[in-house]
């Protein structure tokens, strides 16, 4: 409690913490884990929060923030402290009135296993337990919300029309090939490996998929997939495959730009050459922020927890055990070795 | 009349004659100014104008129908036929019921003295006499929608608002520096000589303009002009100057992507490499046709003339006299020798 109670518990904290700014491939050696001390208790006249981290998710957005240069979206990390990241976690002792000890939060936390959080505005009080809490950090969390806003908001889909998702396994790909098919949509995802593909067209219900890394031509890959060409593009990686999805576009094309993973390890960003695609064919290419979603947020988790519970929509997540695993588990998005949803597990208790 | 009268006048034609596909920069030689003759009657039963062309338009687009390969939006012309075009008529004969002889008209007419008018659905009656009739092929014309619809619908511009126009002293870029000022953004214009520049600040009100041919570095350039960088961004030009704008967006900014002239006359369109700004700062970049936006003519047309009658809208075409002249003027858009809009004169007299 935050009401001047002088029980001060101090417990060992460990950490994952980010070294320095980096280029190119983000390296395991670029965190390292140590172990420091915390109070568990909010200092007093403030409005903090005191959270136990119980899972904390792998985005690659993370990769933007190992950069120097930061964005009006993205404040880089500051080197000698824990990474930050989305993550479920429970509420020890609170400052803040919105908030009280046992509440299970998911919002922006600290890779460790203890946080005081001073920036409670984007936390969302978890309501419904009869699922995973893990969820909270892809298909009922940002992921999810970012599928959502990304697919029925900036993809303006109609039934009927030609989608393709890149990195469709993924946390955000799985998601939006399925609202897609529950849309009406004929839906193909891209994947690195076999086993991803098989997961796309098995579990997740996708028309068809492909693995990019056996396709030397992208453009002939998707003119076999697509011989009507493509409605809505779902772009979660950039680069070239970002400029064979172009020569393949129909007119009115919608391109949502979730992310573009393939660029954010490289000095220097690949070259696209088909621009001319959205004069030719009057495409648009859109860049959304899920926070700009959030206040839809319990919308989307209405219509999620729906199809969830109906068992219309299926999950894969990829749970790395312990904090230790951290470095790991996050560096493994870059060579795709998740398979599903990257998750690291603090402790499965409350 | 088209109800049988066997009055059959027939004429001499002069005609611009497309020669056949190409790659690179076109040349004059690749059209060629013959005469044929034409029967100044539309032939019986059909639904056919027969009319005198008297303002020919010049727009970049035209370049991409002299490419093999056609797209939804742009059929490729056919060899051995006249160019087509915009440009302003004067019917002479009509078996269509809502088109009689003596209408002025404007939309697609052939690079010829006469046509025969055989799809009418794009073509609009001239009913404001009191203005240029030339100001039909660029002003009150397909440019001046364009630059209408791409600008207030495209853009979805706010007072205050910093805004980039390239190619901005051409037909469509003159007008959108206007709406721009009108609304209370601030305008910078980019052009390709000192007499352009001056045109953008002294006739058309921009707030400022740079020649880009004496920018080594644009990315340096947008940054003195913008050092809060861009919220709008006009795009006539593509390629490089797409580059160096990416740079330079802000949060939330919007590309309306009106035309890529840099990009036209290459065999490899240039990459661009700057497109993480898209995730970066959630910026949208959005092709669109101006055809989408025709049943909003009239509201366009009511309000640019209002302008223009009040002296808030200037304008300036650059008139090349006579058909002869046609393949020279084409060709100088690609080169930037035109100052204003280019139009080729058929024919002053009605």
């Amino acid at each position: 409690m935050a009401d001047g109670s002088d029980k001060e518990v101090v417990v060992r904290n460990k950490q994952v913490i980010f070294k320095d700014y980096i280029t190119g491939f983000p390296k395991e050696s670029d965190m390292h884990v140590t172990t420091g001390n915390i109070k568990l208790k909010v200092p007093a006249g403030t409005k903090a929060l005191l959270v136990k981290n119980l899972y904390l998710s792998c985005d690659p957005y993370m990769r933007i923030l190992m950069r120097s240069q930061g964005s009006d979206l993205f404040s880089p990390y500051t080197p000698g402290s824990p990474i930050t990241g989305f993550g479920v976690a429970k509420v020890l002792d609170s400052g803040h009135p919105d908030f009280k000890e046992g509440d299970l939060v998911w919002g922006t936390t600290g890779w460790e296993e203890y946080s005081l959080l001073t920036a409670t505005e984007g936390l969302f009080k978890i309501q419904h337990t009869e699922v995973p809490l893990s969820y909270y950090t892809g298909i009922l969390g940002m992921p999810g919300i970012t599928a959502y806003a990304g697919f029925y908001e900036v993809c303006s889909p109609k039934k009927g029309e030609y989608v393709f998702v890149s990195a469709a396994s993924g946390a955000v790909g799985q998601l939006v090939g399925q609202f897609a098919k529950l849309m009406g949509c004929y839906v193909v995802g891209s994947a690195g490996s076999k086993e991803k593909v098989e997961l796309l067209k098995n579990k997740f219900g996708f028309d068809d998929a492909f693995n990019y890394k056996e396709e030397p031509d992208l453009n002939a890959a998707l003119k076999r997939y697509f011989p009507e060409g493509i409605d809505i593009y779902f772009e979660n990686v950039g680069g070239k495959m970002l400029d064979a999805v172009l020569l393949n576009m129909r007119i009115h094309g919608r391109i949502a730009v979730c992310g573009m993973i393939s660029q954010y390890n490289l000095d220097q960003p690949e070259g696209v050459h088909n621009l001319m695609t959205i004069v030719y064919k009057t495409v648009r290419i859109e860049g959304f922020s899920v926070f700009d979603y959030y206040p839809q947020y319990s919308k989307f988790l209405d219509h999620v927890l729906a199809y969830i519970k109906d068992g219309k929509i299926k999950y894969v997540e990829d749970l790395a055990e312990g904090l230790e695993s951290g470095p790991a588990a996050l560096i493994g998005l870059f060579s795709g070795r998740n398979v599903g949803k990257q998750v690291v597990v603090v402790d499965h208790r409350l």
